[in-house]
């Protein structure tokens, strides 16, 4: 069972966070990157990674040092702010990693707001964003709320459409609580990404209704004849593809960069030539707008109220980010988990660069 | 067939824009409005009478006027707004009409985005919102980019909830567009309106899958067994209702005021307390973030590929906002319907308050 990620008793390896992120930088700063950008890629990575979200943790590794070494991302950029108003600031990310672009933006939107009481990053010339969550989990860490959205290559059809038009363009927020982790938000406009018709495509099961279509548009269940995602809505699609669009406005229009049908495609063959990726951030100050103490109370009653509600049988009631943070809670105690396929591509980068691998993940 | 709003042809009694207007103003005046109320009141309800977004048009004249006259809206209200940064502001509304505290609110707004590049203003102590789109829609008109949110009385369950929890809290955005109508998203987070249930059970048709619940949580199909309406996303509801959640964090949370749960329904019996409903505005000014002329330029092209992109047989691929105003073209040759109830509603109006008809209602 060697090279598999699965254990001779059937069970997958698991590593511990601190493990995790010291292979990350290590991987990172061996493949040239400079210290600010290890530091950014591997906290937005891990953010997925602790979170659960596997989509956007450290399955992403080789595929960022493929795209550092090959000329796609800028190993050393140097990030230019630009102020534009006493609330607004424009980034020129010089085709550095998209963590590192996102999480500048977010540290100069935090003190904008920290002083104007709101404040926006435009961000131009990045490049993969990553978990959004990531970044608007940043400024509620900084006492603010923090907004954050990109767009991204066209996986999605319009309503009614019948072509791939804008990205899975997600959108996180992220506000802070008094005592506890943010309440946090981070979903695609999409139903669904695309790495789900994959998972449903190798399980051999039906797609949820509504949430793909087949190459003319119409809906289907089948994931083998997925050539595109539905926006999120079904029969009221127009309010998914409506907030796809808001985020295109605002992270390919308002930044003058690239359409989603204009970006070339992460997994492409092309890593030599930048993305040119947009990307937009927003926060706020709470006292700026009501008094703080009346404002930690207001969610503090209000997150009570939600999660003490009726659920259906059956079911639970969750916030944003509750079912998130619970697996952060089991993952702390329980390593982890790491699938095959990135175990293996661990494997290569150890071998590549003469690093160590993560302790647990050498079954 | 006198007093239906029904003409003896059959046809629905249509009236002119100017005729409607001038009977709200007036009606507002003689119930003792200060100008502002009836300016801003008659506007608002306009902008959805126009556009066919008819459940926030003049159908609302005869509510408003109740409210007005019996205390729970202040006709002549004392506006107070408080600068509490360069982007920031509140607006304490002194229980004023929802239409005089939005636009009041989003015209400081558009104020702070001129010079600060964004601005922001939390409503507080104000009423019945309204359509959403037209306070975005008036920051367009401004040449910014605007969005308004207002949290609701309680009709929406949580993502597996059995219980009414968040209101409908609608999200509109409007973008102004070079030498046409604004892109205009103007969403509930629901899937459906509530009165869109009335509808379904007046025609006794079944609802769409997975829009509303019986009370115990479940879904239903049957309008007569809805008693709550489910999040924007069925089975992924957790979307919509976390959207929800956005704008109540936004609407009450932030400016102070009440959760959903806890305000009074708009249609109670109480007439005489004030609801104290808080509303969020944001404005930002596109020539902050990058040269105006790229930012018209981008519009135009995004729309045009938006515009022109594959449909799916027999759908339309619409931007937000074109249908609204191609209803807005063809009201303003055609005129304005009135349904029976409101044509009913404005006989009594214009026999209490001695004013004629609008012409064209007097069928």
């Amino acid at each position: 069972m060697a090279h598999t990620g699965t254990k001779t008793d059937g069970t997958q390896s698991r590593v511990t966070a601190d493990a995790l992120e010291r292979f990350c930088r290590d991987v990172f700063a061996a493949a040239g990157a400079d210290t600010p950008t290890a530091d950014a890629a591997t906290c937005a990575m891990m953010h997925g990674s602790r979170l659960g979200i596997d989509s956007h943790g450290v399955r992403l590794l080789e595929h960022y040092v493929k795209a550092l070494t090959h000329g796609r991302v800028n190993p050393k950029p140097k990030l230019n702010l630009t102020q534009k108003g006493d609330a607004a600031a424009t980034l020129d990310a010089d085709d550095a990693h998209g963590a590192l672009a996102a999480y500048t933006a977010m540290e100069e939107a935090v003190k904008l707001a920290q002083s104007a009481g709101l404040g926006a990053v435009a961000i131009r010339d990045s490049s993969h964003f990553g978990p959004a969550g990531a970044y608007a989990h940043a400024a509620a860490e900084a006492g603010v709320i923090g907004i954050a959205m990109c767009n991204s290559d066209s996986f999605v059809r319009l309503h009614e459409g019948a072509q791939r038009f804008h990205g899975t363009n997600p959108i996180a927020c992220a506000v802070p609580v008094p005592g506890e982790r943010p309440w946090l938000l981070d979903m695609a406009t999409s139903a669904i990404p695309f790495n789900r018709i994959q998972l449903y495509k190798s399980l051999g099961q039906k797609l949820p209704p509504g949430t793909a279509s087949r190459t003319d548009g119409g809906d289907t269940d089948n994931p083998a004849e997925a050539e595109m995602l539905a926006p999120l809505g079904g029969k009221f699609g127009f309010k998914g593809a409506g907030l796809a669009g808001l985020v295109e406005i605002f992270s390919a229009v308002l930044t003058g960069t690239r359409l989603s049908f204009e970006i070339a495609p992460m997994f492409g063959s092309d890593f030599s030539t930048p993305r040119g990726l947009g990307a937009f951030v927003l926060a706020l100050k709470p006292g700026a707008f009501v008094d703080e103490k009346a404002f930690a109370d207001g969610m503090t009653r209000y997150l009570a109220a939600l999660r003490g509600s009726t659920a259906r049988a059956g079911g639970t009631v969750l916030a944003p980010g509750d079912r998130e943070w619970a697996e952060a809670d089991r993952r702390a105690v329980e390593g982890i988990p790491l699938d095959p396929a990135t175990l293996e591509a661990f494997r290569r980068l150890a071998d590549r660069f003469g690093i160590e691998m993560p302790r647990g993940a050498d079954a």
